[in-house]
């Protein structure tokens, strides 16, 4: 049976899972690269820039479980980019460039609708759907595969509270944010819902990992 | 070199160390005894109770650091009892009756100063004192020892803000409580003022110690 999954979704010890203040020249908000940065030295990420090297303990075990048996993404539209409202700049291709690190097809939610955005290996399809909606539609692009859902914050958030996650794993960093995007709100109770087991890297971070009972 | 230490302040995902509606008959609010249901079924916490038994493994180790050179605690007024304003109550002594299990003094913070309450092992001095009078006042009961901060939330927050604090083990609860008490409002970067490590329980709880760099 196709699970729907997240993986690498860190957040800080206030609960906030993006900075304040997402721009061009701050994807992550004025959290810069502190929620990440356990991320940004495993083994997995160094691959997925196309470097060689990185880390092979806790955290890369974790980060490695990103891509196997995922077969489609579903993202929210302020992962893709920084813009609001309707689309004004066609040129905009995501932060990652010509060849993104999904090459799967990749769910784009948003009220405003496009054409599908192809690149290489991945294609972006953008839809305006609640999130039941969009799940079967990135099962109709991808079927019998798992679902990864991407972030950000407000589209994870949304699945816990539809109830859709199946598999959840949350990078507790030992940071205090102060301000951005809580992830916890309006899930009073959520963990009733999954076994959880816990694991703490020497980075710091404890790796949290939800599995729907 | 007395230190200024905090042990066992439990908080929940969404950073939350009490829960909301405290009352006399829900000393923790609605989180009931969901953030100290680890530190209950340690073999310190049953040997408060004058009970044997309870578990020796990690959250033992954490729960056990509680007393050992400490000689007074500070805590806030409302850990002493559930009543706000002026004292009213001249009967309540505390949530823990006739034998306190702190047997060192106790200075409770509060606008309202009344005469000190001794019982068993345990004097109680209430004091309208902001952070460093009060630590001033802690540490003249008792020189040359430790201080422990005992909470409330309010109350662990004020010293850290006035960067009174040595050494901070607060154990994550993987809940979310969704209202109460935040301890890290208006700390944004306080990590940054400490060494932290990170250590994984069983039970499904991470036990931070912030060390003061």
């Amino acid at each position: 049976m196709s699970k729907v999954r997240v993986h690498n979704f860190a957040v800080s010890l206030d609960g906030y899972g993006a900075g304040a203040d997402q721009s061009m020249e701050q994807p992550f908000g004025h959290a810069d690269g502190r929620l990440m940065s356990w991320f940004m030295g495993t083994r997995s990420f160094h691959a997925m820039q196309g470097q060689e090297g990185g880390s092979t303990g806790v955290d890369e075990s974790f980060a490695s479980a990103w891509g196997p048996g995922i077969g489609v993404e579903i993202m929210g539209r302020n992962k893709f980019g920084p813009q609001r409202g309707p689309w004004t700049d066609d040129d905009w291709i995501g932060w990652w460039g010509d060849e993104p690190p999904f090459h799967t097809p990749v769910v784009v939610l948003t009220h405003h609708p496009r054409e599908p955005l192809a690149l290489e290996g991945t294609t972006f399809h953008f839809v305006d759907a609640a999130p039941r909606e969009a799940l079967a539609e990135a099962r109709a692009l991808a079927p019998d595969t798992d679902v990864r859902i991407g972030g950000g914050v407000e589209t994870v958030r949304e699945f816990l509270e539809a109830d859709l996650i199946d598999h959840l794993h949350v990078a507790v960093v030992p940071i205090v944010l102060g301000r951005g995007e809580q992830l916890w709100t309006g899930l009073e109770r959520v963990e009733e819902r999954f076994d959880i087991e816990t694991t703490a890297s020497p980075s710091g971070v404890t790796h949290l990992v939800f599995t729907r009972k």
